[in-house]
This record gives structure tokens, sequence and C-alpha cells, in this order.
């Protein structure tokens, strides 16, 4: 097992990493309270479920635990789904005390720690990501929240939790399309801030593509340990932070327009980091040849590197300018000034964006 | 004008209070940003919101001034009406850093917070209350939020303003009943932190009947002072905080049973005030003149005294059970060691709450 420890001005808290830990339950015990909720979905609910509830019950502090089953999928991450974990919460009668437990990919433990930010106005929670996505990514950094259907990921809050227990072990039931999602995550990080990373997963490319134990523990840690690092620096994304949302602005905007669900999260991501890429070569910071070479590991990851049939480039222009990132009307975008170094910024031409979005045109 | 600062660890804010604050832009200009938007309701829009938009128009670093006017009432404040602040802000395609105002009573004030806590992770905001009620209470000190069907204020987050105004030239339009609703909230910090004010309060209630400018300043101002004060000590209601929640406990239930807005929350508090002296005085602590003391006070600016016809022992009980106080399933109340101090506390015979709910029952 190996642990990071993330260190933010007013929260401190473990991220453990390796195979088996769902079975460890002493790592959870200390952040264990009376009434536990563990929220999970259909799909992940049925694998773990009775065992996590088994070992909770086991804990000598632990007075109740129940558990809400949500529906699977991004279509499902808006406010009438948090509204479940509240009305499950409110007939429990739980108290400000309780504990959540988010068991399941990205979209469970942003719900459930939106909900845990906002029931009785803050109560603690736990990640147990079991995608690769959510190990690499939703589950470090606190960023929690909703979609609306007029943006995604518009309503939440910055809610850090107690504790993150990645079970690598739990990778080995996740279907091929949601592991190679994550994969596209895994590259963004070795993109905007590690080229050393970057060509250490060229070299293991093959052994993660077959999830080979060693391989996939090392990407996590590594991933994990680069966003525990950016966010520690800027929690609440004044800054640096944005850099983490390569490709994000792109991948929204494909999210949105395809309806929430269609692609995957990484996938959109992953498309949305080959156009972040070409656009940074067409201003000439970044040599074409990385473009060809993150191209390639998409392509054997069998993830999109297209946009989808007949998005247009009005519909790009449209979400986009929807981002978070924008400012008084201005799109800024995290771009690379050379593999491994990623920079926010609003400093490009308009033109070289247009031809970027018409060359992945399907 | 007079002015309180709000010191809290991590933030920082002014609570101004005087006679025609709504027509100084000078006290907004510090805290706005290129767009705002204003949120009111259908009741107090048309009086008082023309004349800001106008005046925020005129300020140079604002570009866009845009308002939505949401229903009026307590019954309103949930989840689909917070969606109407966030659909308009998604519509104006408003960054996160746009400034929401909150023009408008309790329920404008929670909302608008929430929301600002919420929009794309926390946007900044300002209070501009209009009523008695929130003037003294809901603007100051951060707790905003929504009602769920099953329990008042579950869903919500601690979120301070940027800045309070508070305009007492707004009271001369406040309906008898929403003022009156309010001096029961003055009333409460008398009763649980300065016995000096609820004298002083005893001695002025004509004027303050009366709505004479100077005692009304002076009620607010006093009962600003005594809530910052509780507040900068315990921001998120980890202990002495919830001493401001005399008789709030008994007053939710009535909400809830109710159904919101039947009841102002100023009413249903004044009731919960007298139920919690008259429990604290059958516990032997609290002389029972003081009872009669408050009785008198509410009877005179025509607050109930009373629970609602129906309302029995069981559903106050049931009702109770779901407050935010409640710790492992041990109700906590709180209750008045003498006239001027409060304390939290779930060392009480059941056999006297019940003594105390019957005798309210109409």
């Amino acid at each position: 097992m190996k642990t990071l420890r993330l260190d933010l001005p007013a929260h401190q808290y473990d991220i453990h990493i390796g195979p088996g830990l769902l079975s460890q339950p002493e790592l959870l015990t200390p952040h264990l309270s009376p009434e536990i909720l563990v929220v999970t979905n259909e799909t992940v609910g049925p694998i773990y479920l009775q065992n996590l509830l088994e070992l909770l019950r086991q804990q000598p502090v632990v007075q109740r635990v129940k558990h809400v089953s949500l529906p699977d999928g991004e279509q499902h991450k808006h406010m009438g789904t948090l509204d479940e974990i509240f009305t499950r919460l409110l007939e429990l009668g739980y108290s400000r005390r309780c504990t959540l437990l988010a068991l399941g990919g990205g979209v469970i433990g942003d719900m459930t720690g939106f909900a845990a930010a906002a029931y009785q106005r803050g109560v603690n929670y736990i990640q147990i990501p079991t995608t690769l996505l959510s190990q690499v990514d939703s589950s470090v950094g606190g960023k929690t929240g909703v979609n609306h259907r007029l943006g995604k990921n518009m309503i939440g809050a910055f809610k850090q939790p107690e504790l993150v227990l990645i079970d690598t072990l739990t990778l080995q039931t996740l279907p091929d399309r949601e592991y190679a999602a994550g994969l596209a995550e895994v590259l963004k990080y070795g993109l905007i801030a590690d080229a050393e990373f970057f060509v250490w997963l060229e070299q293991n490319w093959r052994k993660l593509l077959e999830r080979e134990p060693g391989a996939v523990a090392e990407a996590i840690y590594r991933s994990c340990a680069l966003k525990a690092e950016v966010v520690a620096d800027d929690e609440t994304e004044q800054g640096r932070r944005a850099i983490l949302n390569l490709g994000h602005t792109f991948g929204h905007a494909i999210e949105t327009w395809t309806g929430y669900g269609a692609w995957l999260h990484g996938e959109a991501v992953a498309t949305g980091l080959l156009m972040a890429a070409d656009l940074s070569s067409r201003m000439g910071h970044l040599e074409s040849s990385v473009i060809d070479r993150v191209h390639t590991l998409l392509e054997q990851a069998k993830l999109p590197v297209r946009s989808p049939d007949g998005m247009s480039r009005d519909d790009y222009l449209q979400l986009m300018a929807r981002d978070k990132k924008v400012e008084s009307g201005v799109l800024r975008l995290v771009l690379l000034k050379s593999l491994g170094h990623a920079i926010v910024t609003s400093d490009f031409r308009v033109e070289d964006l247009y031809l970027t979005i018409d060359h992945f045109q399907s």
C-alpha cells in the first residue's frame, strides 16, 4: 500500500492506494461515526456493497449502516438524483454527525461529496472510487457537484473528504471502455506537469492496457501525486489548478452536446486533449510530434480521436463560452507550452481555434 | 449610519445599518464586479428594484446588471426555486466572477446565499435584507439554504456575504404581520444573551410597535451585534452558536406541520420562545415571571402564543426528532438558565417536555 497525504490549509487527509484495501476496515475505522450512509450505484453496488456493509457493521463506533443505490451514469448526475440522497438521509433521521461513503465512480463521488457539503450545511464523507477515472481524478481535490441542463458541473462545492481509499482490485471488474476512459486522464497528468511520466506511460502503455497490477498502481500513484501537488497549491482554483482542465473545455462541450452519458467523460477528454495539443501546436508552442504521440496512445486504447458526428464549429463555440474559466466574456483555455508544461491563457488566435475545431470534425 | 464588522477566521465583512442606505451606491462600490444579478421577489421587487438597478448601472466596474424575481414566501424556498437562479445565471452566461445581490427577506437571502455558494462552486454575494426578521437574523452569520419537504433548512451551506446593507427605511413598507414576526427574533437576543437589552425592549416596546425610527435602528444594531458576537465565536455551529436557535426547535416543528408559509417563521419562533421559556421554568431554571413578561410582549405585538389548532404532542415529537441539533438520536434543546443566559442541553425530563407541549395546545 502507498499513501499520499493531501495538505490543505484547513484540512489534511490521506489517499491510500493498493490492492485489497476494501477488505481492510482498519483504514476506515478512524474516520467513521455512529451513522453511516453508503452511496453507490446499480452497477457497483451488487459487486462490493454487501461485503463493505458487513465490515462497517463490525466497527464498534458504528450504530447504523444504511445505503442508497442510485442509477448509474453521467445523465443521472443532477439535482433530482441528489435529492434521493437527501431524502434517504432525512427519512433515516441522520444527524449532522453522520458520515457518507461514496462507493463508485466519479458520478457517485461528485454527488456524494456535494450531498455531504450541503446536508445540514455539511457532514463528513469518505471516497472509495472504483473506476480508474475517479481514482486518478475526481476523488482527489474536493471538487464536487452536479450537472445542470445548461452546463456540466455548474452546481457544486469544494468539499474535501476525510479519506480516499483506492482499492486497485476494483479495476479488474471495470468494463474496457471505462478503463480506457480513465487512461485518458492519466495521460493528461503527463502532458500538463511531468514529461518524464508521459514517457513512462508510453513505455508501459501495453502493460496498462492489459491492467498489469504493478503498472496500474504506479500510474494511479503518480497521477494522484501530481494532482495532489497542484491542488495543494491552489485549492479553490484561483490560478494554477485550472491546468488540470487540459482538454476539458473541448471535452465538456462534447459531453453537453451529445447529452450526458453518450460519451464517457474520459472519452470526451481524450478528444479534448488532442484538440488542446493541436491548438497549442498551431500557436507554435508545441512540437507537432507530441500530437502524434498522444494520438497513437489514444488509438491503442480505442479512445475517440475525432469530434462526434454532426457537432459543428458553432456548437463548440456556443458551449465553450459557458466554461467556468470564462472571465468577463473572454474564453480562457488550458494549452501546452511544451510536453509537461501547461498554461491557462486567453492569448490564442480565434482563427487557430476554428482550424482546430474544423480539423477534428468527423 | 452604524457599522458592525464581522471578523471570522477566513473572512471579514461589514454590516451597515441606517436609513436610506439603498440610495448610497458608494457603500456597494468596493464589492461589485462586472456581472451582477439581483435576486428579489414579486413583493419587494416592484418597490426597490428599478432604483437599485439604475444605481448599479452607473457604477464603472459593472458591465451587466440583470435580475431574477422569485415567488414570495417560505413555501417557495426549495430546490426548484433555487434552480430558477441557476438557470438565469447560466442563460446569461455569468462567470464565477459574478456577484449576486439578495434584495428581499430571509427567504431571498437564504436562497441567494446558497446559490452563491453552489454556482460554479462559489461566487460572491451581498445581502440587502428588507424585512426586520432578515435584518436581525438571517442576513448575519452566513447560514444559507433551502427547505426539504422532510425538514426545514436541511440543505445548505455556510457562506458569508461580502457586505450586508440594512436600510431601515425599507421597514416602513413592511406589512404589520411580518414586522411583528421580526420583533420575535429581536426578543430572542435579549432572552439568550443580554438581560439588559431585554429590559430595554420592554421599555421601548411601544415605540418599536409604532416603528419609531430611532428605536428600530437601535434594536436592529443591538440584535446584529449580539448575533455577530456569537457567530464570530463559532462560525459553523460546533457549540455555542446553537443558542441562537432558542425557540426554533419548537418553531420549525410548527412550520413544517402547518406547511411552509402558513405561519411566518418569526410567528412560529414566537410560540417557540414561549415554549422554551416554559420548559426552562418547569426544570426549575427560570423564574416563571419571565414567561409572563415574554407572553405580554408577544401579545402586544399580536404574535401567536399557542400551538396551531390540531397539532398534537406526537406531531411535535416526530418533527423535533429531525432537528439538526439531534446527535446520535438524542434531542438537544436550547433552554434558558436565566434571563439572558441560554444553554444547549439534552438534560431535561421528557415528562416536562410533554407538559410544555400539552400546555400550549389550542
